[in-house]
């Protein structure tokens, strides 16, 4: 079979329904692959959102893949791919180059520097992806494409698959076994230790804690996870970026850790925890207020994909001894069962715990203006970089529902189009049964839109249902906030957001994709527009303008900020 | 003064009069020195736009800055510091990083890839820009400024600035005088032999040609150029890139060096040369049509900014021996002023030099669609990469004209971008009386336009003047042409593209700020909108969709797509 087919055969083995991208003179001849291999080409409007969608698309479905032509196509991207190779996302990134005589006369090509180096942009693009393969040889290609496929599931992350125009059409062998996705060998007698010394230590412990982190997310154990959860009644908590993967129904969850944005009391509870277990750890300061929001290292037990291990802290946990975390959660549930789970210190109560708040709340005048400390607690699922990420950390969310944020990388514009990469994932899981059927709701800023508003364009193309709540409090509020607040260059060019179905070509009138766009200048206009069952079944693009006070932020962002203002000026 | 103050008063001193960027937590405190420094701040919809825009500023006024933020800003303009690196436009991007501290200790901060390097992104920029400068320390940091500033003008190529949050503040000595912009000693005696040897080659030759490309627009020689061009008499021809940098209403001027996509007859009389001077080389297979429109080595005299050889070809010109082409050309222009210049050998006939076919075409019809063909000759700037760039090799521009369009980066999207830049910089220079009264035409594809449509909000935002001709061919021409006619990946979400500027938020009935949208459906329709003067003034914001045929391609197109079709294939 030709080069061509294979890769994009192994792609639709592995998962990928869909292709990002854009189309480019590099590019052009392997396109013509993707429909035959029955894959979906999303075509977007520029790479950027070409690549976040592709990252919003891996979160949800577990891969994606996006092509670009060499040199300004993949620089366009590369932004998306270091928020996929932060957050760990693993998504594949193809990037059609020129013919192998061509690189190798050190021809002066467009698209190139002018340098006869046809290396430097793959180069680039090593500190954002874990695995790379140049596709100069047929003999190689396949075990190439192979075993770099295998390192995007296995680490999570980005990877870089270069195929030279005249590759694309090379002879391969047509694959006789799906790719061997057999995880490294780990350590059985060491895993066994590690499950009788968590034993013991849980049968002893008087102050416990589960502590679940948003990487979590990324080694396939969320069931098992809540299974812990619910078999020992530890009181559990999440990191911003972890929200979601715990079922936040169960009486012993008790929210969004919050270290210092939050109150001391739980602050000095988790402190003097004796056994903390926590799971997929991402130590940005951003995650942690301010590398406050950590345990004590003594008191914590580890969970990475390969590893576990006792009193680590920051980013990059211990990888000396390798283990699965797969097998040693089920050796331990194992265990567990059956076993006395000790009587233990009540988490303090908590009043501020998005499910008692929303009991508590009395219902807004419908004249009262929308305002941040009350919007959030309603359930939902992507929330960008600014004020709506902290107001989602609020949410009293459903069993089920998967929460998108980003807690390291921080690049607005990202979510509105990882959003139309989520709401393609998640159509095509309900049709192949593979998802329960839900909506794709985005809760965007109004500045964050204006990074990447094309992504609405490519939303309309692919007839994706989502419901965009755009927050428009004129300008970047989260940055007026830290500095420079009335400052102009905090300021926006104010657009007219409810004409952007109009404006990116979506139809009139077209009854298989209704269009529906309404904006919200109080809490009575905004109730209206939730209670209609057009807008609450998210089917077709619906747009939903809520107007916001420049100055008004979720809490424990305005607590955040103090930290973030003394930390740039040098002060910490 | 503090380090931010010295940062932007070195920059208003080489006449940045802007600065482009999008703010973010890291840039913001070195924000509030902008407006101190009598700095306009654009205020970008995104990063990307940003940094396009700074390279078109860059070409008008010979300097541009753009601000954004550590990583994520950062890497989203990578790609347009890319094309100012390919195509040498002087831009100095300035990015906000985190505090010293924070960057010493390698914590895990947002906007980083979590790991504690805080060196990747400046690694990356490494190979598209020329100079860099880490402002830690206050002792070095005005001298590294100066010296970096100094390299960006004298490279003309991008450089890269970063300054941490907790420098902003540093204080610095008050510069006494302005930076230093000294050209590297150059080797007079070899200049005045190279000088000799040139005077007496062009006293013997018989078949002379001067072919000047675009890399003479950064050296400031403009004027000697066309003094050159007068005086000798020699038959003239310019590159795509180089269009416009010659007089093209001088009798010997002949157009734009097309080689194996032009004519036979002209192909082989330039190889027949015996003496070609050839100005500022862009060697690459756009601007050569596919390597072929290249004079004989051995009878070309090659002038870069500091070098003349002979016999170079290819991308990189030899620099062995340092010259300034500023003193050559006054030199030689001296010498050849009195001297004889012998009658030559004319250039054949050309029935298809732009200002001949402009003579030569009937009126259209009112009705007749419009076509690729004659559309291109008017009087204009600035072209789009795909059927654009190609369109306006045709144009016949009056003098004092600027063309900018892209020789070997080719990132679709950039002219839009640009084109924001060039408005504003030639307004700044209206006002300050270093260039006369002119418009900002931009012809765009509606392919591209998609890529950076938000730099329509930038435009608006700062009241530009600005007349955008949309091209609409439903799609990349380009691409169709190339591979894939009919393939689906080849189409792009038909927009409302009228629709813009009330979508990008431009006021209704802003009489200091005009906007105009109107489509042509044929010949009739767009005569009627090209001699109303409002349109032909071109002061606010002035929108013209074309409609072209999806299979239109301008012919010089159309011949060297054949060229590419079997270079990406591997047959050559």
């Amino acid at each position: 079979m030709d080069l061509g087919e294979y890769l994009f055969r192994r792609l639709a083995q592995l998962g990928v329904g869909s292709i990002h991208g854009v189309p480019g003179d590099y590019n052009l001849t392997v396109l013509d692959y993707l429909e035959p291999a029955g894959l979906h080409w999303v075509g977007n409007a520029n790479e950027l959102c070409a690549g976040y969608a592709a990252d919003g698309y891996a979160r949800i479905k577990g891969i994606a893949a996006l092509i670009t032509s060499f040199g300004v196509g993949e620089l366009s991207a590369i932004n998306a791919i270091g928020a996929a190779y932060s957050e760990k996302a693993p998504v594949v990134h193809i990037v059609g180059t020129p013919p192998r005589a061509a690189q190798e006369s050190g021809a002066c090509l467009h698209h190139s520097l002018g340098d006869g180096n046809f290396r430097i942009f793959a180069d680039m693009y090593k500190s954002v992806t874990c695995a790379q393969a140049n596709l100069v040889d047929a003999a190689t290609a396949p075990q190439m494409i192979d075993a770099t496929l295998k390192q995007c599931l296995q680490q999570s992350r980005p990877v870089y698959i270069e195929i030279p125009t005249d590759m694309v059409r090379a002879k391969v062998p047509v694959p006789q076994f799906p790719i061997d996705l057999s995880v490294p060998a780990h350590d059985e007698a060491f895993e066994d230790k590690i499950v009788d010394s968590l034993v013991s230590r849980i049968q002893s412990c008087k102050r416990p804690l589960i502590l679940v982190d948003g990487f979590t997310a990324r080694f396939g154990v969320r069931d098992d996870i809540n299974a812990l959860v619910k078999l020992t009644g530890f009181p559990t908590l999440t990191t911003p970026f972890g929200k979601s993967i715990i079922d936040e129904n169960v009486p012993n969850f008790h929210g969004v850790y919050l270290g210092s944005a939050g109150g001391a009391v739980y602050q000095s509870w988790v402190q003097e925890c004796d056994l903390v277990l926590r799971f997929g750890v991402l130590g940005s300061e951003i995650n942690t207020f301010g590398f406050s929001a950590q345990p004590q290292p003594g008191a914590t037990v580890t969970f990475d994909k390969y590893s576990v291990s006792l009193g680590t802290t920051g980013c990059v946990p211990d990888n000396t001894r390798p283990v699965s975390i797969n097998t040693v959660l089920s050796k331990l549930l194992r265990r567990l069962n059956g076993l006395d789970i000790p009587t233990l210190e009540p988490y303090p109560e908590d009043p501020f715990l998005p499910r008692e708040i929303l009991k508590s709340l009395p219902e807004p005048l419908d004249t009262a203006l929308i305002d941040q400390y009350s919007l959030w607690l309603r359930d939902i699922v992507m929330t960008e970089t600014g004020t709506a990420s902290y107001g989602g950390q609020s949410f009293d969310l459903p069993e089920g529902t998967t929460l998108i944020n980003s807690s390291i990388w921080l690049s607005i514009g990202y979510m509105l189009g990882a959003c139309q990469g989520a709401a393609l994932a998640q159509s095509e899981m309900v049709k192949d049964g593979t998802r329960p059927p839900g909506r794709t709701i985005l809760f965007e800023g109004d500045g964050s839109l204006q990074m990447t508003a094309q992504a609405i364009s490519d939303i309309i193309r692919n007839k994706l249902d989502v419901i965009i709540f755009v927050l428009n409090n004129n300008g970047y509020t989260i940055e007026r906030i830290i500095h420079g607040f009335s400052e102009s260059y905090n300021d926006v060019q104010p657009w007219r957001n409810l004409q952007a179905p109009s404006y990116f070509g979506a139809l009139n009138g077209d009854a298989s994709y209704p269009v529906r766009t309404e904006s919200a200048q109080n809490w009575g206009e905004l109730q209206t527009i939730l209670q209609r069952p057009d807008i609450k079944e998210g089917k077709g693009l619906n747009i939903v303008e809520i107007s916001l006070s420049m100055d008004d932020a979720p809490e424990s962002l305005s607590k955040f900020v103090e930290y973030l203002k003394k930390r740039n000026s040098g002060q910490l």
